[in-house]
């Protein structure tokens, strides 16, 4: 029986949490209300999953996010979907990262260690003289010092572009990390136990060919350091 | 102006989607009905988003999941208000599997490239006779041979667990993998341009020191294995 993941029965309260909806219930002790560790786990993160609902029912939609102050942001076409129903709704962004597998002694023990979190609430559109700048910071998040030598966007590509921000106030997290929780009764069971680790790696950069332009000698920072 | 994820106004008619609501209208040249396809991303995850809605909201919960036949699986406590909540409604069960940053000539063809599932429909409860060969077959994905070697679920640990299942039938995925997509006008930028890949990668298994045992010498496959 693998995987306690939502299984623990040891609810606490958490009397921080900053609503009803959240308040952390499974496995509470794993949960966190702490901005610090919340914008730590945004900024890990290159996509998030909205889930929001339309005439058609529930939607899961992953989507390039970014964070700047105390906002998580998303981007898109005008046209999408998804933007225009966020923007009359409260949807729930999720960020998970899957950091190793738990291998218990009991199956029942068995679980993953992730940084999850958790945002509540609704989005805003950002008003055209923001819009340029946020994506700007986005660039720079990915690739400092890029905006400068790409192409930036023309008035046709920046008209299409929609981008909105959601508040990270209304927001859980929930973390587990180290070794698996077996009790003292199952210690003694001959198996190999701990934790098969997992994390988003870094592979080696893979030029286009297709360019006509001679590239300057030194890589960009970003790509050079991109793997260590 | 980064990541063109959803942003891309080239809209074409898959009319082999399964329902109205999995027809992909961003960059529908992207997306795909083959269910092999659909396994492959099912098989190669360890963890879904699932989008659900209740009096407070909509919710977008990460789990652990895994496939057998036409069914995605995942199970939790029997007191879990996300399980209950599925049992009375369509929801929408999301797969994301990022595989690199898309760094393009022009800021407006950045983009990343990934492998996304989107599962609709409503998950049933496994019976009391199935829910025990469905555990063991997530773990039989994980580890091979482990369920024999550890301790199996006792009653009152299967009597609290629910596993529920939801099929593979109203599904899409949505691929994108290669270089940048720039304009032949954009070629000619002298800016480094490619991919930047990333995967979800094993690190070094960590043994629990806690052990009483004295382990066989050799070490399980799934664990000799994880790192190649």
């Amino acid at each position: 029986m693998p995987f306690r993941y939502f299984i623990d029965s040891d609810i606490e309260t958490m009397p921080t949490a900053p609503s009803s909806r959240t308040q952390v219930k499974r496995i509470a002790r794993n949960a966190s209300y702490d901005p610090a560790l919340l914008h730590a786990i945004v900024d890990a993160a290159y996509l998030c999953h909205v889930a929001f609902a339309d005439a058609q029912g529930n939607h899961c939609i992953p989507t390039a996010c970014w964070r700047s102050g105390d906002y998580l942001y998303i981007h898109g076409s005008n046209g999408s979907r998804m933007l225009k129903a966020l923007a009359a709704q409260d949807c729930c962004v999720t960020i998970t990262h899957l950091d190793g597998l738990v291998m218990a002694r009991a199956a029942f023990n068995h679980s993953m260690n992730y940084r999850s979190a958790m945002v509540y609430g609704r989005f805003e559109t950002v008003g055209e003289a923001d819009k340029r700048p946020a994506l700007e910071a986005f660039m720079e998040h990915l690739a400092p010092g890029r905006q400068a030598q790409v192409r930036a966007g023309n008035e046709q590509e920046y008209a299409a572009t929609t981008v909105m921000r959601i508040a990270l106030l209304e927001a859980a997290c929930k973390v587990r990390s180290g070794p698996p929780n077996d009790a003292a009764a199952d210690l003694g069971i001959a198996v190999w136990a701990g934790v098969l680790p997992l994390a988003l790696a870094r592979g080696a950069p893979q030029p286009d060919a297709r360019g006509t332009a001679e590239l300057p000698a030194q890589l960009p920072d970003y790509v050079h350091a991109w793997q260590d």
